[in-house]
């Protein structure tokens, strides 16, 4: 995958955005890990668009949901790496034959979510690096460039300039952090839960780590407490020993996690904090920052997971049901 | 709290609601256990609503993605049981500055969340009964009789007979299963983690069991799994001897339910199921038993929640940090 293949992809998606005769909804589609990048574009819709409606979802809710506004004037976004999830091709085939406008991401041009959609765009895949071509940029470049497209959003540039510095960003800040995330998997390496906790753009990273890293690579429980709800009943289980990895964002939802983080320290003896600022994220385009920070925090969290694998001597590539049996 | 007060209330916020010029958006705002009382909700407007959009949503996490959609065609529906939550507080008077229309539901007339909103309606508070005048039954009214008046939706009075028809049935189900649930609570009180399972607009209660009454009343580990998205991440931390309680609904979202429940049963000896069918859902009206299965389910998870609470000498009231401390 090229930057430059990337980028005409791209391109054709918006062109045929722009074409539409009026755009009110983008459905973003997808299951799990792909689900979890969707929340943070799903933030950048509600955070900036006048009037067009951002709606995340998972792809099997989509199909019992079966919402009445979808159509011809809606866009959906879909997400699979493989590319074979069938409640996302699926979901791909309801809204094509609904009108539709379908974009899908997948990391294999060819596969059926490429087949079943109208527009296709493949992305560079490494976890622990980010670039403009990873699929979180590309996915938050096709939500800026349909709000520019049909509103006159002016974000772009400073978005590109921003993707533009996180492949040095993100390299600098795991080099310089590989001691201390060596230490946080050697503390945690007999854990049998532990917490993730962020909100704003940053929830979908927090969820992410839960059920990707944690539940199914690594086998450890966990839960994405949000922030917001964690003093309405989930800070009730902090105690000393009770391991959080807290994302502290910037921008608005900031004061949300320092809430949460000022007592979960305060309670637990156990808290890891991942905070954007620390993390050079302010060193971006101010208009942008927030929206960024979530593609800094997944790199980074992918690292913690990596090291964490190789204390506990459980690879992150062990399963003992996906992909191994009909489900 | 008469019936008739509540009916009364519920009449005036639903003449102002026809008054309004326009009315594109419903915001269901509250934080915790009131927040979860707003995903059946929301998942009712995006069912059944043509153009209207609904949208659940944390009240913190409200006032920090502060929706440029908010505005003089927003309903902004608020719960708060105090009255007193300060986030949602805030949430109604962000959105009435910004000249929503603002309907809170509480359980104390008098209070901040009452003084902040144009239109308040109370309701009766009985957590292991059900009936048209509980919280969400003034939900699932209310947001019906926003689509019938501005939509034309038609199944209002499907709802209230449907409505009539809960409490007996909710009284019966509890005495004939009260054994089973003493059962279950002998067999899990030493469990350090439970998680619950569900989908469609069940997942609202099932989160509500997980951060409300195992977290924050029970100290036991939790999280609500969304059944579409178990195979894609959780499904992984499935073992024989970790406990699920898993909600089945009726309606589309079923098949979810049953996927999951086939596949966590094949590899779990600790699941329990709650099944709308066995608990009497298919008995209310066909157009809105989806709906009600919700509001069967909270009532029972109460009863299991009490039960496990007596079976661990842990009461239900018992609480390390809320309403004790600053935070």
């Amino acid at each position: 995958m090229t930057s430059e293949q990337t980028s005409a992809q791209l391109k054709s998606a918006l062109n045929a955005v722009g074409a539409r005769d009026s755009v009110t909804d983008i459905f973003f589609v997808a299951c799990g890990g792909s689900y979890a990048q969707m929340l943070p574009v799903q933030y950048i819709v509600e955070r900036e668009a006048k009037a067009i409606i951002g709606n995340a979802i998972n792809a099997a809710e989509f199909k019992a949901r079966a919402p009445k506004r979808l159509g011809k004037n809606s866009i959906v976004i879909a997400l699979s790496h493989s590319g074979t999830t069938p409640e996302t091709v699926e979901a791909v085939e309801i809204a094509r034959a609904a009108g539709a406008l379908t974009i899908s991401l997948t990391h294999d041009l060819g596969s059926p979510l490429d087949q079943a959609s109208e527009f296709t765009v493949s992305y560079f895949f490494s976890p622990m690096t980010m670039s403009p071509i990873h699929a979180a940029a590309v996915l938050t470049r096709l939500s800026f460039g349909i709000l520019k497209i049909r509103e006159g959003n002016t974000k772009v540039d400073d978005l590109d300039k921003g993707l533009a510095a996180l492949p040095a960003l993100v390299d600098n800040l795991i080099s310089q952090n590989l001691g201390k995330i060596a230490e946080f998997a050697e503390a945690h390496k007999r854990e049998s839960i532990i917490y993730t906790m962020a909100s704003g753009p940053n929830y979908g990273p927090a969820y992410s780590f839960a059920i990707c890293l944690l539940q199914e690579m690594q086998w450890v429980h966990s839960a994405a407490i949000h922030a917001g709800e964690y003093f309405h009943g989930p800070f009730e289980i902090t105690d000393f020993d009770v391991p959080f990895i807290q994302l502290v964002g910037v921008g608005p939802s900031r004061p949300m996690d320092e809430r949460a983080l000022t007592f979960v320290k305060k309670y637990s003896q156990r808290v890891t904090v991942l905070d954007a600022k620390d993390l050079g994220v302010t060193s971006l385009p101010d208009t942008v920052a927030e929206y960024l920070a979530p593609l800094v925090f997944s790199p980074v969290l992918r690292v913690y997971a990596d090291k964490l694998s190789e204390a506990k001597g459980h690879p992150l590539t062990v399963r003992r049901f996906m992909w191994k049996m009909e489900y």
